[in-house]
């Protein structure tokens, strides 16, 4: 199994001056996810938590419907296969038959054709619907939450190369941080984790992630529960249809003391 | 068909204070890609240049191996059908079997397991190599290509919310940009206008993005004839090594005047 980070000679230009040095490069490698030992996602990760990455993704994504369906995960049992370690495989107590559903491939089945609102109804069925979560948070723990997750991050700083998702408490102390060179997988080991600590759905906490918000990082926190979802960045007009849908406080921008928030903002309180 | 905009009410919260007011967010909607009338990808994206995604997406993915295959590519012709415009048919000339091939899906089929190496010959069968361009570039031109990008993006600014990628010719002229909520998208969106443009491979050009390298972004650039990558942030260790076995010249970190030169640094001329 390689590192996440490996190094690279890499040629460095710095106001037209050139020079020659070592450079730490984020991992990426494939990864197979087998269910029953049928294929069902080749993603493209960091290695580490793979565990958690093939169980989060599983959960949100629809392929198993609850944790407590796993017998075993584990690595390729083939001794006489390299690279053995870019194949996880899920065991389920009883074999079911596997639809392979891959990422971005959303069954859309509403009789209107395919479009948004399908989107967010399927996600719904799901049990996808978090409005009867209680939980409040202060602004100033929000503003907070980009600097411990900076702070938690091991290889960014290295590299500058990851997306990090947090779990956090509504106090802002962390749960779970997890990195990857892809967005959802990031997420997708953090809520993974949630899952193997038998901690789904996972109430009361705030999922912060670093980048950008679109439909389907919004999809996979409602999968699994979460209430309060917060980024660096700019969400999608469907990420903020989706949340709001499902009862999802969603709030972006946060930098510094300020924030936008989208969604839900019953749950944000301390601000006059 | 929606705007790539839209506009939502949004508490905003600035040093504890709190506002209301109306905010610009980036459009995302699912739209089919259909082959000879069989689904072959749902991707989440932001409407426009929605025949450039198609196109670009059935190229690089190796759903289409040549542009002049392609007879028609229109949407939905069902009046009966709401949001029609989800929907893009490719028609073929002659109509073949659509192996159904989707994003992170990798027909991984060497014997080898599951690892890069293979996931980077598979791009290089598919004619993924650009060893032979002779195009050079100066630091200059690659370093004045993220104020072009941003530049001309006329929905970033708005909303904060959308990655871009833009070609560009070696004296750093724009030849098309593209913007979209999926950093996949927005280069699918790019290699497809130039496709439809008669303009493939493209060689001789400067491709830049706005954002972070993986795999895929250099993959899909090979399969286009791409011999130089820039971005303004860093590439993973399996998009610098498949850029290295393709002959592609990779810049990551373009920021001022500084940047870094991964592979191919014989491209990028006129640095001490």
């Amino acid at each position: 199994m390689r590192g996440v980070v490996t190094r690279r000679r890499v040629r460095q230009i710095r106001d037209g001056a050139t020079a020659e040095r070592a450079d730490d490069l984020v991992a990426e490698e494939p990864m197979e996810i087998r269910v029953d030992g049928a294929r069902v996602a080749v993603t493209m990760r960091t290695p580490g938590a793979d565990f958690d990455l093939a169980l989060g993704f599983c959960l949100t994504e629809g392929i198993v419907d609850d944790p407590d369906e796993v017998a075993t995960i584990r690595y390729c049992p083939d001794p006489g296969m390299d690279q053995r370690y870019n194949l996880v495989d899920v065991r389920r107590r009883t074999a079911l038959p596997v639809e392979a559903r891959l990422r971005r491939d959303l069954p859309i089945s509403s009789a209107c054709g395919i479009c948004g609102t399908a989107s967010i109804d399927e996600v719904r069925a799901r049990g996808g619907d978090v409005s009867a979560d209680p939980v409040v948070v202060t602004g100033p723990v929000i503003a907070a939450l980009p600097d411990r997750l900076r702070q938690a991050q091991r290889v960014f700083a290295r590299t500058g190369g990851l997306h990090a998702a947090g779990l956090f408490t509504p106090d802002g102390e962390l749960l779970c941080l997890r990195e990857d060179v892809g967005r959802h997988n990031a997420v997708d080991k953090v809520l993974g984790w949630a899952a193997r600590d038998g901690r789904l759905p996972v109430r009361g906490t705030i999922l912060m992630v670093s980048g950008r918000v679109a439909f389907e990082i919004v999809a996979k926190g409602l999968v699994a529960g979460v209430p309060v979802l917060a980024a660096v960045s700019a969400p999608s007009s469907l990420a903020v249809s989706a949340a709001d849908a499902a009862g999802m406080t969603l709030v972006g921008f946060v930098r510094g003391a300020s924030m936008n928030v989208y969604t839900g903002a019953h749950r944000i309180v301390g601000t006059s």
